[in-house]
């Protein structure tokens, strides 16, 4: 999508040098614009432990070109080497699905084609990248009917799209998940107002959501994430789109914390409430999300601080009684119950076994 | 309560100035303790509306004494210059029914009493005051009840409490009202471990409650405001307890913004939601909590930035883009179809109208 007017991804090999993976350094966002060099398979590490990048699409893709960097490193045991290096790549965060799902795409595909590792992991890697923005602009196809049928009661006036945290092209390669629907109606000059939930602890929604729909001009206001529940019930929400960390095939949501609260307050008042993925955010293992989906535990500075700019320079500010403990979960699932529909790049179906398995036979 | 092991309210004359009432300035907690001087029924005014002090019951008395402050200001047209200071007052904050109600007990009292309106209003403020802290103190004793009741069968376990906002004694003269039952456990030697919710946009959780709850040394745990709904589907949550900032007489409550989505997972997961508040916080005339009550809205920049000590010295940062457009409502309403029960100082009802008149024959 765009930024300062020209269309961008989250992550790309460096035009001129084949040992560089190039991203986004997100924790600078919104208030610089810093690309990063990844050069290595501990660099990749790194960057998704500390959350240089993140999304469900962004982490698969980002370890796609990991294996990548992984395979350049390797001189002898190429499988010993990768698997090892697919586990650490895996043991950096445990909630999305897209990081095993990423690394075990990768180690099949090298495993096949064992004569020249790093032209198949750069290979893999890119259609990884590829498919994921692939999938992102056909979940927005698909998800820009919903928003026009909704427009076509709305006489003019902008259809109202609540989200939470940050799924958008920012967490995937392009477009987003969550967003995808957003901008293409945006695009074809539907109007659209999005309430963009702040996300505490990271506030992934104030720093990230915010920017990337303010670059790409699309009308929305920053709430805080206690607010949603308050414009449901007065009819100031006519949409939920979020994204997912993990959908079991039950159609339970593993998303950022918080986002539970979203779907109870949706489903009080009746507003639909969807979740849009591309089929690589599917667990087809699970089937309870409750028990069955590890939820990550980060840090409780998180908490405490709150980080922006200050004086013009970036800075944290300790919020609470430094001695205060903190807790810091980082998902919760919302139960398929109350779920409206998935939105994915087959398709709209409704979170049940039943309907996901119509989408996915395959997985039946 | 204790702040540094001495018993403290907050809100005092002064103890040789009869000019002056003090309070402390909340918006310093917790990293300065900062006394304010109030001269002036304008210097009331400001502290309420710019929140130096905020909460049902304190606004009320800081209201009480602002009259006072009032009736030595006047020289004539005594009853015209009071009730335009009760205007002024009244217009500082919208949703705390307190406010009027202290103003109006104000106006009553010196009508009764024309002959000296400054010891008249002296003595309506004290009493307010006093009796705040009194009525706390009794829903402290009532809402004992229901811990005492679960800790029954915790083995020892502590009771976890969920909170939202700071309904502690700094929102009140002393106790708080969602606080008073846990100080209440805690002094008798139960159990009990407060999780609390950070409270965004104003952060009243992380600054407030985490802090009195930590200089009393009740064990606590800071989350941010989406984490609650996790912890209840896990069983982390065994009681939820609030504040209100106005009641109606059919049990809707509303509260500081967010109030609604933890009383929604309450009811999602069984898990008791009370709410207290001394008798003052009803508003006996509305029905329709949804409809009726006033929401507060604030500015936007209390969305964007974040608060605290940066290097040591208290700073804000902005966290959104600069340009980003944010909405702050101040509360919402939870119908009274999610309350459990209130807890007032006459004891513990349920959130319906009858069960409410019960304990209030007068206003049937």
């Amino acid at each position: 999508m765009n930024v300062h007017g020209k269309p961008t991804r989250t992550i790309w090999p460096h035009p001129s040098d084949p040992g560089i993976i190039q991203i986004i350094d997100q924790r600078a966002l919104p208030h610089e614009w810093v690309v990063e060099d990844l050069a290595s398979v501990a660099d990749v590490a790194t960057a998704i432990r500390d959350m240089h990048v993140r999304g469900a699409g962004l982490i698969g893709a980002t370890v796609g070109f990991g294996m990548y960097l992984a395979a350049r490193e390797v001189s002898d045991d190429v499988t010993g080497f990768l698997t090892r290096a697919g586990d650490l790549l895996k043991s950096t965060r445990p909630t999305a699905v897209n990081l095993a799902w990423a690394v075990d795409r990768q180690l099949r595909a090298i495993a096949e084609h064992p004569g020249d590792p790093v032209a198949t992991a750069l290979r893999t890697a890119i259609e990884i990248a590829d498919e994921d923005a692939d999938a992102c602009r056909r979940i927005g196809e698909h998800g820009l009917a919903l928003i026009e049928k909704i427009a076509a009661s709305k006489n003019g006036a902008p259809v109202e799209i609540l989200t939470h945290c940050n799924a958008g092209w920012l967490a995937f390669v392009d477009f987003g998940s969550a967003t995808a629907p957003i901008y293409a109606a945006h695009d074809r000059g539907i109007p659209v107002h999005v309430w963009v939930d702040e996300t505490r602890p990271r506030s992934q929604g104030a720093k990230l959501t915010a920017w990337e729909l303010g670059q790409h001009g699309v009308p929305h206001t920053l709430i805080a994430d206690n607010t949603g529940g308050h414009l449901m019930q007065h009819g100031m929400v006519d949409l939920v789109i979020v994204g997912t960390d993990r959908t079991t095939r039950t159609g339970d949501v593993a998303n950022k914390i918080g986002t539970y609260l979203k779907a109870l307050a949706a489903h009080d008042n009746g507003v639909p409430f969807y979740v849009a993925l591309p089929s690589s955010s599917f667990d087809w293992k699970m089937r309870d999300g409750l028990k069955e989906i590890p939820i990550e535990e980060r840090g409780s500075e998180e908490v405490k601080f709150a980080d922006g700019l200050c004086d013009g320079r970036r800075c944290e500010v300790l919020v609470a009684p430094a001695s205060t403990p903190a807790a810091n979960f980082g998902f919760d699932v919302t139960p398929a119950r109350l779920v409206t529909g998935l939105i994915s790049e087959r398709g709209v179906c409704g979170a049940t076994e039943s309907e996901i398995l119509a989408l996915y036979p395959e997985q039946a």
